[in-house]
C-alpha cells in the first residue's frame, strides 16, 4: 500500500533487497572472496610478487571497491540501524573498513590485517557461520573454568616472577614474559626444559611446576569435558524427548480407544439397567453424569 | 535360463566368481599381502639385503604379478561396470597399478610407494574394512569445522608471510613455508619457539600467535567433540529405540489383551441386552458395529 | 527469646553476621583481592617498582591488615568452631595467615607465596567456588586410575634408576631425577630426545621407553574417560529419569481412570444382577469388596 | 562328609585356604609389597645405599623369600589348577620367578625387572585389579583402530627408509629406527624438527609427513572415540535400561489390575445371562473358557 503511495523510492530499495539477497549475487561475491584469497596468496610468494605484482595490488584494490560498494549499498538500503543490529554486517563492515585506515608508520603491521577480509566468507556462507555461532555458543559452558584458568595462569606468573626472575630473565623477567611463559607451560610445550632452566639455581622449583602442570592439565580436561557434556546432553535429552513425544501419542491413542470402549459399555450397562429396573434409571443417570464431569475437569 | 542356452560361458564365470569369493582363496591373498609386507619390511633392512636382495626382489615381482592377475581376472569376470563400481576395488586397482608405472627419472620416489600395495590388507579384511568406512563416514561431521580450520590456517598463513617474511624466512619466507609453519603450530610442536624467535624483531607477536594458538585449539576441541558427539548420539539413539522397540510391542500386547476382552464385554452385554428386552436388539447391532468401523478406521 | 535475654551482645553479633554477609561488603572484598591482584601484578615489573615501588608496598600491606581485620572478625562472630568448619573459611585462614609468617633465610622463598592470596577470589565468587567443587567431586571417579598411574610411574622411575643412572645422570641419577623425568614422558613432552639419548650405550632402551610410553598414555586416556563418562552419565541419568517421571504421572493418571471407570461398571453389573436375581446380592458384594481389598493389599 | 573322612588333611588345607583369604594376613602381604617398594626407592638413592646398602638387599632378600613361600603354600593349597587358571596368580607368578632367575650377562638387565614385583600390588588390591580388569576389557573396542594404526605405522615406516634412509640415517637408517621414528610422530613429539631434517634434500617431504600426521591423529581421534562410545554406550544403556526395568514392573502391576477387574466383569456377566437366559450357559461358558486358553497360549 505504502509502496503505491511512493513507487519509486519504495521499489529501488524492494528491488536492491531483492538484489543483495539473490543466489546469483551471493555466490558472484563468494567468488570474488575466494579471488582475492588466490591474490592475497600469490602476494605471499615473492616469486610471482617480481612478476605480476603491480596486477595483483590493482586487483586487490578493485575487489575491496566492490566490497566497500557492497557494503555501502546494504547499509543504505537497510539503514544504520537493521544493518548494525546484526552482529554479522557489523564483522563485515569492521573488516572492510580495516582495509581502508591509513597503514603507515606505527600502524604498518595492521597492512597484514587487510587479509582478514577473506573471513567475509564465514558471514556469507550459511554452514561456516552455523559452526561459528556454535563455538560462540558453547563458550558460556567454559565461562568459570576458563576464568578460573586465567585466575592460575596470572597467580602462577606472578608467583613466577618473583622466584624465577633474576636467575632467568629471558622467560621471566616481567608479568608479560611469565605469563606468556605460563601459557607455554600450559600447552605443555616444552615445560620441562622451562623447569630444567630453574632447577640448577632453584632445586625445589619442581615443587611449583608440576603442580601448575597438573592443576593446568585438569582444568583444561574439564574445560574439555564441559564442553562434550554439554553437547551430548543437548543432543541426548533432544533424542529422548523425541521417542517420548512418539510414544505420549501412542499412549494417549490407546487410552483413547479404551475410555471410548469403556463409556460405551457403561452406556450400554446404564441402558440394560434402565430397560431391566426402570426406577433404578434415575440413578444410573447420575453416576454416568458424575463420570463425565469427573473426567472434563480432570482434563 | 540363460545359463542353460550358454552352459560353458556362464558356467566358466559362475564358477570363477565363487572361486573368487571363496574363503580359502580370500585367506591364501591375504598371505600373499602379509608375506609382502614382510618382503617390503626386509628389503628396508640394509643388512638383510645385502645378503638376500635379490631373492627379495624376484618374490616381491613375483608376488605382484599374482596380483596383477588377480585383478585381471576379476576385472573379467565382474565386468569394468561393477569393478569400477565398488571403491575397494578401484583402490585395488590403483594400488597395484601404480607398481607397473616406470619409476625412473623425476618419478623415482614413486617407487616407495609401491609399498602402498600392503594397504590392500584393508580392502580384504571386512573388520578393516569397516573401520576406515566408520573413519570416512565421521568426515562430514566434521566437515564444515575442517572448513574453518582450513581457513584460519591459509588466512594465518599469508598474514604471517606479511610480517614475518623478512625476518624469519626459512619458516615464512613464502606461502608454502607460512602453511607449513601454521600447521605446525596447529598441533602445537615448537610453537613457543617460532613465537619467541619472532619475538626480538616483532615484540608484539604474541598478539598474533597466542589467539592463533587459541583458536586453532578451540576449533580443534570443537572437531574431536563432533566426532564424539556424532558417534555417541547414534549410539545412545540405537539404544534408546531398540528399548522402546521392545516396549512398544509389549505396550501392543497389552493394548490387544484389553481390547480383545473390552470387545467380549460388549459382545456379551448386547447379546444380555437382546436377551432382556429383544426390541433394543437392533439398537444394539448397530453401537457394536460402530465401535468396529471406528477400530478399523483409526488403524 | 535469648536474645531478648543478652540484647546487647547478640544485636552486636547479629549486626556483624549481616554485615559481613551483605552484598556491598562481598562486592568491597571483591574489588579489593582484584585491586591487590593489580599491584601485585604491578610489582612484577621491574619498571613500575622503579618508579612506584614503596608506594605498592604500603598498599599491598594495607590491603593485607584489613584481610586479617575481616577473618579476625568473621572468626570472632562465628566462633572457631563455625568458622574451621567450613573448608573455604580454612582456606582463607592459611592463605592470609601464609603472608603473616616471617619470610627470612630459607623460608624466603615462602615470600612468593603471598600471591596466592588472590586465591581467595576463588573462596568468595560462587560460580569460582562452584567450578572448583565441581572439580574436586569429579577426583573420586579418577582415584583408582590415578593410583595405578602412580604406581606405574615409581616403578618406572626405579627400573629407570637402575638402567640408565649411571649412562644419563642428569635425568635418572637418582629416584627423585627419574620421578621427574617420567613425569615428563607422561606428558609426552621430549620423551624422543630422552629415550635417544639413551639408546646410545642401550640399543633395547626402546623396550623401555616405547611400553610406558604406551601404558601411561592408555592409563590417562582412561582417566580423561572416566571423568567424561562420570560427568556425562549424572548428566543423561537426569534427562532420562525427568522425562520417566513425567510419564509415570501421565501412566498414573491414566491407570486412575480406567480403574474407577472399571469399579463402576463392576458396581454397576453388581447392583444389576441383584435387580435381576436378589438372591445372588451377597455374592456380588463379596467379589466386590475382594477386589478393593486386593488392591489395597498390593499397594 | 569327605572331610569327616580324612579330618587331618581337610582342615589343614581349609585352614590355609581360610588364613591366606584372611583380611589381616591380606594387609600383612599389602604392607610387604609397600615396604618393598619403598627399599626399592631408597635403592635408587646412590647417597642411602652408600650407607645402608647391605641392609637394603637383605632386608629385599628376605621379603623376596617369604613371598615365595607364599606363592608355593598357595600352589600347594589350591593346586596347580585351580591356580593357573586364575590370570592374576599367573601374573604373581611371573613377577616372583622373574626375582629367582640367575641375572648375569646377557640378562643382567632383567636385573631391573626385579621391581616389577611391585606391581603384585594390583594383583591383590580389589579396586586396582578393577581398573586394570576394565582397561583390558576395554581393548577389543579399539582393537581394529589398533591394527589399522599398526598397519599405516608400519607402511609409513618402510616407506620413510625408502625415501630418507641415505639422507637422514640416524632416523630412518633402517625398518627399527624409521619404526621408532614413526611411532614418534605418532605421538606428534617433535614431528617438525623430523621433516625439516628432509625438507633440505626433498623439498618436497612434507607430501609424506602431513597427510601422515594428519591420517595418524584422525585415527588416534577415532580410537580415543571408540573407548569413550564404548564405556558411554554401556553406561547409559545401564541407565536407560535399569529405568526401564522399573517401569515394566508398574507396567505389568497395571496390566494385572485392569486384566483382573476385566475377568471379573466377565465372570459376572456370564453369571448375570445365564441367570437371565439359562440356556445361554453354556455359550458363555466356552468364551469365558477360550479368553483363558488364550492368554495362556500368549504368555
Amino acid at each position: 500500500m505504502a509502496a503505491a503511495v511512493e513507487p519509486s523510492r519504495f521499489s529501488l530499495r524492494d528491488r536492491l533487497t531483492t538484489f543483495l539477497d539473490a543466489p546469483p549475487f551471493q555466490a558472484a561475491i563468494i567468488g570474488l572472496i575466494l579471488f582475492n584469497a588466490l591474490i592475497f596468496g600469490l602476494e605471499a610468494i615473492p616469486a610471482v610478487v617480481e612478476k605480476i605484482g603491480p596486477l595483483l595490488i590493482a586487483l586487490d584494490h578493485l575487489i575491496l571497491w566492490i566490497f566497500v560498494a557492497e557494503i555501502v549499498i546494504r547499509l543504505a538500503v537497510f539503514g544504520p540501524a537493521r544493518f548494525f543490529r546484526d552482529p554479522w554486517s557489523v564483522f563485515d563492515f569492521i573488516v572492510i573498513g580495516m582495509a581502508l585506515l591509513p597503514a603507515t608508520g606505527a600502524l604498518s603491521s595492521l597492512r597484514a590485517l587487510r587479509v582478514l577480509r577473506v573471513l567475509r566468507l564465514i558471514s556469507i556462507m550459511p554452514s561456516l557461520r552455523a559452526v561459528v555461532d556454535a563455538l560462540l555458543r558453547a563458550m558460556p559452558a567454559m565461562g568459570s573454568v576458563a576464568a578460573l584458568l586465567l585466575l592460575v595462569l596470572y597467580v602462577g606468573a606472578v608467583i613466577a616472577t618473583r622466584l624465577y626472575g633474576t636467575s632467568d630473565p629471558e622467560r621471566f623477567g616481567d608479568l608479560g614474559n611469565s605469563l606468556l611463559t605460563m601459557f607455554q607451560i600450559l600447552t605443555l610445550e616444552g615445560w620441562p626444559d622451562i623447569m630444567r632452566a630453574t632447577l640448577e639455581t632453584h632445586p625445589f622449583s619442581w615443587l611449583f611446576f608440576v603442580p601448575f602442570v597438573l592443576i593446568a592439565t585438569f582444568a583444561i580436561l574439564n574445560l574439555v569435558v564441559a564442553v562434550i557434556v554439554d553437547s551430548m546432553q543437548s543432543g541426548v535429552q533432544a533424542a529422548v524427548a523425541e521417542e517420548d513425544q512418539k510414544r505420549d501419542t501412542e499412549l494417549m491413542d490407546f487410552e483413547h480407544d479404551i475410555e471410548a470402549s469403556l463409556a460405551r459399555i457403561e452406556k450400554e450397562l446404564a441402558a440394560l439397567r434402565a430397560s431391566v429396573k426402570p426406577k433404578a434409571r434415575a440413578a444410573a443417570a447420575r453416576g454416568s453424569r458424575a463420570a463425565k464431569t469427573g473426567k472434563k475437569r480432570k482434563r
